[in-house]
């Protein structure tokens, strides 16, 4: 059986891993901080890879970043990393081929593959986290677009300006349907600029009705977003993975999703593929390709 | 050559022609309004097949509704038509090969081999008429979905139930980037009900300056609504059709669309394939699958 070594890039974290062709994790997981300088995240992966190279067919990494349709590098910018990351020469790190593709498209893959997506034709995957990520798989192949930047879940919930997201536009769905989204909503609802997410979560678990209310209007938020979606890609599952996701109740978000498109029913469903889909999602992808 | 019989299926017009595989229509066009009951919808079919059936190789319908992924029949329901339509047995009606597939996507379709889209990997297709309809196609193949309902323009534009749209759910971009989403817009900036959409049209080439606001205040409503399309598809092209099309300033859309996405720079473009794309379409996707 084939194997890979799949690379896990964040912002604050890399982990790493060999992975088998059926998306098994069969060695340590290694977990490193992501360091700060573009010099030490490259030496940071050469160490990696000199380590496994040699029992590996592919170097498979989950970035974060759009990745180009060659999957060898990034296309403009990453966020929270080093700014100069997005040249990095991927190939260059190793003899072996090096497989590059964006997080969320990894992690739904793996999804598609080995986890709540399997055996859908048409899904959608969203991550929700601090910020919000998304990958589109279609009759078996990931949604790229031109330049390999497809997939952004930044489309408008709003047209009056009433917050700015991340991205620099305005209310995108990530600014809604994010844990940050969480806390602003929870900052409008109460008033209250110092409000946590965590209080908000732990508030719902005492029976906190206001708590309930504000994690309720998050949640028709995501739902809000999820019935555009829908009605565009008429897909058989949206899968909701991420720190978030663990918050949303998919009955009550299909449930509103269903009785407004204008498609046919789709499932809301959490991911499955676990904490390491994108490492698992990257060497699969990657094991496909050599 | 072989040779197609399209026919074009409207609520309110039935188009019909002999086309070829070039996309080139080589009959003269024939027009019936389309019947209020099914069984009249029926009888104006079968006459328009048995002209020209030993002619083509297969009867292509481009019609309202979806249609599901064997080409066969329509997915429920379809506004403004006899209401047993969608249950047409379209294969019962000819001996030779019936295809059918959805009008925005047959128009899609006929863009994308011989019109504003052609050579693109990525292109979405947007038609503003009384409603708006959409189709897509990525790496030469349409998105249908899992049932065949993909690409309907049914996005929220806002959470605040502003404006109920035809599809029964609130705020969608066809209720703002339709020609009836502009008459709503001229309703509400001159709080005036009876204004309709050729008096805006009028007034703005009378150079009114208040009608040009409207106008662009329309325009501004589908660059936001294009701007998520642009983020999730990262398409080459963004193809405007159908009758409302004309009024819009496709480099003004394309400006601000381009300086909002975090995604790579598109285009917009206005349609090339003609009045009877629908049938040009469905004419092209018929002959390459029989």
């Amino acid at each position: 059986m084939r194997h890979a070594l799949g690379i896990d890039v964040g912002g604050t974290k890399i982990y790493s891993a060999v992975i088998d062709e059926n998306g098994q994790i069969i060695s340590d997981i290694e977990k490193h901080q992501t360091p700060k300088t573009f010099e030490d995240i490259k030496a940071t992966f050469i160490q990696i890879i000199k380590k496994h190279e040699k029992d590996v067919d592919v170097i498979a990494f989950s970035t974060c970043g759009a990745v180009n349709n060659e999957n060898t590098g990034i296309v403009g910018s990453t966020g929270n990393i080093a700014k100069e990351y997005p040249t990095m020469n991927f190939q260059s790190l190793s003899n072996k081929p090096v497989f590059v593709e964006n997080d969320a498209n990894c992690a739904a893959w793996a999804e598609y593959r080995i986890g709540a997506s399997k055996g859908t034709k048409v899904s959608v995957m969203i991550t929700l986290g601090t910020g919000v990520g998304g990958g589109i798989i279609i009759n078996n192949t990931l949604l790229k677009g031109q330049n390999g930047a497809a997939g952004e879940m930044h489309f408008k919930m709003s047209m009056d300006k009433h917050r700015k997201c991340t991205c620099g536009s305005w209310d995108c769905f990530e600014i809604y349907a994010s844990g940050k989204g969480l806390k602003i909503t929870a900052e409008e609802m109460l008033e209250n600029k110092d409000v946590t997410t965590y209080d908000v979560v732990e508030g719902v678990q005492k029976c906190n009705p206001k708590m309930r209310e504000i994690l309720e209007k998050w949640q028709t938020d995501i739902a809000n977003g999820l019935i555009g979606l829908a009605n565009i890609f008429d897909p058989d599952c949206i899968v909701l993975s991420g720190s978030m996701a663990e918050f949303v109740d998919t009955d009550f978000v299909e449930n509103i999703v269903n009785s407004e498109i204008c498609t046919t029913p789709t499932k809301i469903v959490k991911a499955q593929a676990g904490n390491y889909s994108g490492m698992i999602g990257a060497a699969l992808l990657g094991l496909a390709k050599v």
